[in-house]
């Protein structure tokens, strides 16, 4: 396969994505042969240059080939750009055309917003009023050839809330084709994401058993170690679930609860998660806060912004009617995990002889990307049951290859493959759902750093349960 | 616990059981603190000494700590006796006694018939008459104290078809209460068998899916690597359907196919298998015979005797109707296995996107004891799909001390637990459908030692699909 020829520009490159997960995708596309003649352009606000921007970023690429690493590094040029500041946008235009000329690229162009979502707006008005990039339909021709692509990503959250969301994408209708704009949720990039389809729809004996006869509940846990770091700017205005809840968790609950799709295309995904969503609604939401949390940096230290959340939900569908879905979410937790635990309803059969536990499928995401099933299995020398974990780590057959998130994404964007991105409608539905909760009135629980979240939490979680058998 | 008070009697000891199975259990139990004041004595027609019966078992006892084996060796007594000479009982019945004396033993006494089942009858009778065992009721008093019990063990297979194995049961049944008599298949003993029904029973998602909508055949696999070996001049006389098929094979089938039981005790597992084996008929059988196997020690030269059966049942109940079940054994083949897989229908969600595999669970009885569930994942970087395989297996849990077959059913019936040992009715229905194949009338395809069977089985496979699928 031939590499790309393309500019690609990133909104944000001295933050905190740029280094962690973006620069590192770039090198792994380099380094696969995707990148053939490209130009990387990085703005930002600060004073930056190259160097310091590589230099943060060099610890967070894995087996860094030092020939590699200097060959991205000299197609990389950083431009100070305030994002309010049309001037800036005539600079980044000269640079861009300059370059483009001199590597004779093809005009191609990814933009990838790695920036807050209240920038969105601006920044794409300014793009289109700049003309650096032009509204194109797929496959228009520009005189006798196919035009060259220009497409942008946009980074989740998409919009802090529903009307804000909306604000932005009427901006992005009135500049650009709807095949130009990718609204990114990463978990999406991710194998196992893609991987749950598969497993739902390609074993025979999962599918009867999808639905509240033999569910008991939905688990879905995202459990981060780290604190906000040098987030809290963007972090105390939006908390877990806006920053999480909303696009991340909300996107596996609907994988796990949506109909089966007409096909396994990304429009019938699409489609079903949408239909799945608009049935979905909060039951009860329970908030915390790590102890420590308000002398963060940029942290407003009077803030009320959670940085634990559960949320129960319900689905309104013949087939998850009674299931409750537990999303479960924090910050500086004891341990770092994404996971989704499907538990089966108990067996009926010979209860009384039985004291086996409740069958589970678990689908993990982080850190080891697999799936396990728990059993029950019989105990040495009694009729007394077992549990029987029965795992299998996708992880242990990738290796060292395995394509990370980014990767994926913005090689599918560079392809112009729009389905692991996510349509807006499915943001519509979810910021219904999220915005529905209205945080002032929740208590918010605090929590000590390295915890397993508020010890209120389990007494909730029991209430939850009394509640729903009720 | 205390160990046992008992006078042990193995009849058949200078055989093949005895020395590979037998003494390593009686070993074992022995080590296990089991036995407390007790007495075992051997019997055979050859001139045979303690001495060569230990030295030939010596080499199948695992972990074999001296100071136990001699003291094991002190307690045994060998008697030259013939099944059909009453004088050589008499003899017997004096060493009991004087042993029994000597000893201080309680008058317990356990019987093992481990021979072939032409001579069961006269050994009952014989041991009825000469008041060896006594019919005595279960909780019979002897004066003012529970009598002492007296048990007999029969070595599988019980009788070589229906009209035999009732007589046999007739001649029990006259002189013993059925309370006495214990019809052994020491696949029942093996953990992983009791395990069957726990595995069924205890996980809700199993239970929904174990029928003809979602199970799309049942195979039972139970191959060998060795040939007749010593067994020659009985193996001739019963192949492969009455050595291990009728009984073995047909308990497996039927506590995989059996409607759930009750309760999970003996009796409601018995009823439930009976229940089965009657709606268990033969639909078309494939035999073989090792090449060699002509010249083998004791086997008639002329022999049309099978090494390799395999036999397509079906069941008519509601639960199987449409679903065969394979039964397919063979000595001198290329791998040791007993396994049992439950192969699902495939999946006819999105069929077309789907290559996937059909999920299959398999319970593993040798050589590893287990379970796995095969599944199907997503490849790597594509939507296909990749088998899965989710191994669990019991041993792994348990080591060294894993109790075997022979030890876990002695020490049954030393404590007078009838609950794996198989009962007369269920002995009935399995000869039924044995004595139903017309075994004249089936072609003997010829194999190499080693193997994996008959060329032509293959094909005769493939005729049963095609014919089941019509």
């Amino acid at each position: 396969m031939n590499g790309f020829n393309c500019s690609i520009v990133l909104m944000g490159a001295t933050g905190d994505l740029t280094k962690r997960k973006l620069i590192p995708a770039l090198y792994k596309l380099l380094a696969d042969g995707l990148l053939d003649s490209f130009v990387i352009i990085g703005t930002g606000r600060e004073l930056a240059t190259v160097e310091t921007i590589f230099a943060a970023a060099e610890k967070f690429v894995a087996n860094r080939v030092d020939d590699i690493w200097q060959r991205l590094k000299a197609h990389f040029i950083y431009v100070k750009l305030d994002f309010y500041t049309p001037a800036d946008y005539k600079i980044l235009k000269n640079v861009l055309e300059l370059a483009e000329e001199e590597k004779k690229l093809s005009g191609n162009r990814l933009f990838f917003l790695a920036t807050m979502p209240e920038h969105f707006a601006t920044i794409t008005e300014q793009l289109a009023m700049h003309e650096i990039v032009q509204k194109r339909e797929h496959g228009q021709l520009c005189g006798d050839k196919l035009c060259s692509w220009q497409r942008v990503i946009y980074e989740k959250p998409f919009g802090k809330d529903l009307a804000s969301a909306q604000q932005i994408n009427q901006k992005i209708a009135e500049v650009f084709c709807e095949q130009q704009a990718y609204r990114i949720d990463h978990y999406l990039g991710k194998e196992l994401v893609a991987n749950i389809a598969v497993i739902r729809f390609s074993n025979a004996i999962l599918e009867p058993l999808w639905n509240t006869v033999f569910i008991e509940s939905v688990n879905i846990t995202l459990a981060e170690t780290v604190s906000v770091e040098s987030r809290g700017a963007f972090y105390d205005q939006y908390g877990a679930l806006k920053d999480v809840v909303q696009n991340h968790m909300l996107q596996l609950l609907a994988l796990v609860a949506m109909e089966p799709p007409k096909e396994l295309s990304g429009e019938a995904i699409r489609d079903a998660k949408v239909l799945v969503l608009k049935k979905t609604a909060v039951s009860d939401v329970f908030l915390g806060q790590y102890q420590g949390y308000l002398t963060e940096k940029d942290v407003n230290p009077e803030s009320k912004t959670e940085t634990f959340a559960a949320v129960r939900l319900s689905i309104d569908t013949e087939r998850w009617r009674g299931v409750p879905f537990f999303l479960k979410t924090g910050k500086a937790l004891s341990k770092k995990e994404t996971r989704i635990d499907i538990v089966f309803r108990k067996s009926t059969h010979l209860r009384t002889q039985f004291s086996g536990e409740a069958n589970v499928l678990t689908i993990t995401i982080e850190p080891d990307e697999g799936f396990s099933l728990k059993l029950n299995g019989k105990a040495v020398g009694s009729n007394a049951t077992m549990p029987v974990v029965m795992n299998f780590y996708h992880s242990a057959f990738l290796g060292p290859n395995t394509p990370q998130a980014y990767e994926v994404l913005i090689a599918d964007a560079l392809r112009g493959d729009q389905s692991v991105f996510v349509r807006f409608d499915e943001i519509e539905e979810s910021w219904k759902i999220i915005d529905a909760i209205d945080r002032e009135r929740i208590e918010l629980n605090h929590y000590e750093k390295g915890s397993q979240g508020p010890k209120a939490f389990e007494a909730w979680m029991n209430k939850q349960f009394t509640d729903w058998v009720k």
